[in-house]
């Protein structure tokens, strides 16, 4: 089939200077979730009609597969449909979905399309509680639909009706452009009404069907905040139900967010307040503490992140322990069993199996081997201004508190290094390396007294 | 009008040594809420009657145009307007509120003094679900008000009216007064009730008109913890909802805590779980990470705020980014394009235009110029165990890590700092200045071994 | 009496290696919450059927009141119950609980018990919205039990019947051991199932009477991850309401997570998002700021804890100042006044009364004094790679920033220690300490140019 995604509004409630469509849900375009939808169909053609800030959407989603027809003036639904016919193949069913309406479900979309066959019209409707300003569906007494009636030109009676039109259609193609074509825009908005084409398809003896999703949300468009956010808690909430449902442990489904896809192996846990973007995954056996943030990641077994560990960009072996407070930027691949404390950032580093920094350092373009113990207060001076250069320290070097490691600069397998020491050059495996200093004493010191303001 | 607002009792609920309407609610005491509204009015008399706490509740609340009313006794409502009726205006109406009601809208009660004008006696009232514990308004055949009756004295179908009284009430002040002083206190309690004052109106030939506000939470007071979180709630559930209208995206309305005002710009988005404090700014395009706490700033467009940034007073240019784990402190005030990263605290200091302070680092009565590089662990010892002096960086510095700046101190511009240097005297523009050290390396150490415990 | 708690299985539906009842809700197993209930009623008998697990079970809740009862087989309910008969005390009635319904109160147990006595036998019912799927207590016209009849035997007018059973029953042990013996597993599972024993009582002629709890969650039970979450935040809803009754401000009862106890003196106030673990205690006038983690945590009178403290073991005096981003690890001792401020973790330590680490410090296996200023970048070097020693800071010291305090080391009282300094001999009290350092200007130096990459 033929599939057309209405993507041309502007969506003026939104109250910003971006396209409506664009504005993310879980860390995404509204329409770029529409057409994962529709890509899930496997579609012979995908149409987005843009119109209102075009290049923007045309940028943030173009794709081989989606083609964009231009409507360059807002003149209704059925006229954005008409912009994409020349994109279509005749031949197959279009089935036309919405930008802003992001959480319809392929399997209920299947189902309209099963309804519709290659020539029946169908109509995706939903019985709600209050259908009050939507198009009711009106039926016969066989059931067949005869019509829909807006709220505005609707009797009290079919007022009463809480089958409401969804707005998404299935048509034949050749007939939907016969259809489109005679449309007329004689209503107060001056607009052509993708809605009126179903009145055509009944005086044409089409058969009209009807096909209804599992939940009301799958229908529900985004023309405010307000809605944005309601639609971002519905689609959170579907997300922590799918988690929970797959084993995984969630301290409160109420407060997870994730904002791409995350993977968890079996018995992982994951504490209250925590975000999730891009690529995670989490293997067996992994906890995250409260407060975590972590995007693009790929956590190994057993791993324990404790609160407030930030990772954007980072992997790690089996039973390493994140945090609290660590930080993990792109690059860092921490080996098994390795620790990374609190204030702690490491930046495109690798740091070897039980290799620990646990206090206040900075490891940025590095290589720490094996069971490097890195002192508290330990920094990579990886910049001199202009260029990062690369800090080596091998395999069981011990590295003393407030260690300043000047790149570029190789530290040989099991060196020591003392207390406070600047190291610019390198060290040879197993030397004791240090600055000579002296600790000097003098009495009579006086303290500075408080200057009165 | 005359307002006074009922702020004498001691809400033995509450459990605590506070008076109960100096308990916070987003941030400031319910009865600054309350006073607020009645600003809105612009009464020609604003009294608060106090009792309980009465010094603490005159000192919070305190302002030229307040007056206080002592009532020492807690002999009821009524007995608590008469104390303040020396205060008042007799030629105007009284509207009487309360100090622990602190949601009604200013409108809500202009359209009851607008129902009331200068002769009628007015009550706010309020039809809810379950009436169960209030006193009902009971109306005759015309609609008029004919009586209050409390839950105790109603018969079953009078139990069954669901419009009950707020205690809200405006008066004229000449009647009132008399119809106070008529007030009998034969009941359980022994107290003098405002309530019965309506019966008084109505014997007296005075129409009794009423008004309702647009929401029930309007009325709804604070007698408990659980009450106060409520309305917490609430209150916090209507800002959010403010701030979507108002174009601001919000990851999740029910995770955002304003206590204050803030103030957004165009296409700004806050993260989950947010608290903002004080006075804040958010210009166009701002973002605001997961997990912030902001007190009293102003961010420049197009900032960047990642997660876990703490700002307790602080300005931004533009296109700054923090965090995240970043911490301004009073008095930070960063240029464009500033950055202040991790695990690094800015206080009462000036950061040029394109300043960057990345990792680890405390900047302390400083200014730091255009384009400086603060290396990793750089600290401004800004305190000599007495008093705080300066730090002065000049345009275009290089600080290496874990410099440390001994205040008073002045660094010329394009100086350059090496690694590990401690800087007590000027440095001159253009130099590069260091500690001389040696790196020496030493063979034949041995690593002390574990002792047995 | 005697308290028999089923806990032999599997759980397939937690998807999860862990056996169900030791999952954890609020921090605990389930089971433990069961068996913490089963305490309060102070049985003679305490027998734990395990099957699944059963060592893992064992480990977990293994206490000397417990004893275990080993079902090999899951043959059902009934079965269950009789392995536990062997350990019971025939001559008093035997209570059966369930180890995956962890939140009925004592209270409720102890009305069915007292409903029940000594002769008759006890079902806890509850009457609920919506009892599809679940056991309906078919009543005679006087009201007394007459059976239970399962969802799939219910006729159309059972199944309006909206009280169900919970499967919690009591009887007297002699003829329950009786009915057991009878039962029959004639069904489609082909399990013994205890509820059949209502039957066998009202053959016998054996009163039935039933209780009922005072909410519905009290008779939930854990069978999926979904129904754990659900129990988890019914129990912290709880948690949080008995915290506001007993006068404790919380910023949002929905977002706060206590996992053990949390005790609180008067005028105590929580801010959003804090999770409490193990057994944490605050005086009067405390108040945690956001973001919070709190574990096995004493903290003194008018503390203020302010946003992302986190706490694992650790006492604090009176007005204490922490966080934001402190972090106190298992033997922090905190003095009166003392203050740990921002990225400072204070681990097996004592700071005396006024002393200071506001930034950026690790203090370790550490006494430091009154009164002691500890610089930021401060490190106590307590690790020699092999051994941990201890550092004393005696009172009034002032510690300059990026000081190393080089274990075991000594620093008497008053020394003022230099900026920068690496300390690793004692000192003497009142002296000024240092490393003898010049600062060197040289000119003409050439900063590196960026290299094209």
């Amino acid at each position: 089939m033929n599939i057309v995604i209405l993507a041309a509004g502007m969506g003026k409630r939104m109250r910003s200077a971006l396209p409506k469509v664009l504005h993310p849900l879980a860390g995404r375009p509204l329409l770029a979730h529409v057409i994962e939808t529709a890509r899930a169909l496997s579609p012979e053609r995908l149409v987005v009609v843009v119109g209102h800030g075009a290049d923007k959407v045309r940028e943030a989603v173009g794709a081989p597969d989606v083609q964009f027809a231009i409507q360059d003036k807002q003149l209704g639904t059925g006229h954005a449909v008409q912009q994409a016919l020349p994109l279509l193949d005749p031949s197959v069913p279009t089935l036309v979905l919405y930008g802003d309406v992001p959480l319809t479900r392929a399997s209920t979309l299947e189902r309209l399309l099963d309804a519709a066959g290659t020539e029946r019209y169908g109509v995706l409707t939903v019985t709600v509680d209050d259908p009050t300003g939507y198009g009711r569906i009106v039926r016969d007494a066989s059931g067949a639909v005869r019509k829909i009636v807006e709220q505005k030109d609707a009797s009290d009676e079919q007022r009463r009706i809480a089958e409401i039109n969804t707005g998404i259609v299935v048509s034949p193609t050749r007939t939907l452009e016969a259809w489109l074509a005679s449309l007329k825009n004689d209503n107060a908005q001056g607009e052509f009404y993708l809605t009126d084409v179903v009145e055509r398809a009944i005086e044409a003896g089409v058969e009209v069907v009807t096909a209804q999703p599992d939940a009301e949300w799958e229908t529900l468009g985004v023309n405010s905040k307000v809605q944005l956010a309601e639609l971002e808690r519905i689609h959170q909430r579907n997300v922590a139900h799918a988690l929970l449902e797959a084993g995984v442990t969630l301290a409160d489904p109420a407060r997870i967010d994730v904002r791409g896809t995350l993977e968890c192996g079996a018995d992982v846990s994951i504490d209250v307040n925590c975000v999730f973007e891009g690529r995670v995954t989490l293997a067996d056996n992994v906890s995250i503490g409260p407060n975590c943030v972590i995007r693009d990641a790929s956590i190994g077994a057993g791993t324990r992140v404790d609160a407030y560990t930030h990772i954007e960009g980072g992997t790690t072996g089996a039973k390493v322990v994140l945090g609290p407070y660590a930080r993990l930027r792109p690059g860092a691949v921490l080996g098994d069993e390795a620790h990374v404390g609190n204030f702690v950032e490491v930046k495109n580093a690798v740091m070897g199996h039980g290799a620990k920094a646990n206090h206040l350092s900075y490891i940025g373009d590095s290589d720490i081997g094996a069971r490097v113990n890195v002192g508290a207060g330990t920094i990579t001076c990886n910049y001199d201004g202009a260029n990062k250069h690369r800090t080596i320290v091998e395999d069981d070097v011990f590295i003393g508190s407030d260690t300043q490691l000047v790149a570029p600069v190789r530290v040989g397998r099991g060196v020591t290094i003392a207390a406070g020491t600047t190291v610019w050059k390198d060290v040879g495996e197993g030397e004791l390396v240090l600055n000579e200093k002296r600790q000097v004493s003098r009495t009579g010191y006086v303290r500075p007294v408080k200057k009165k303001v």
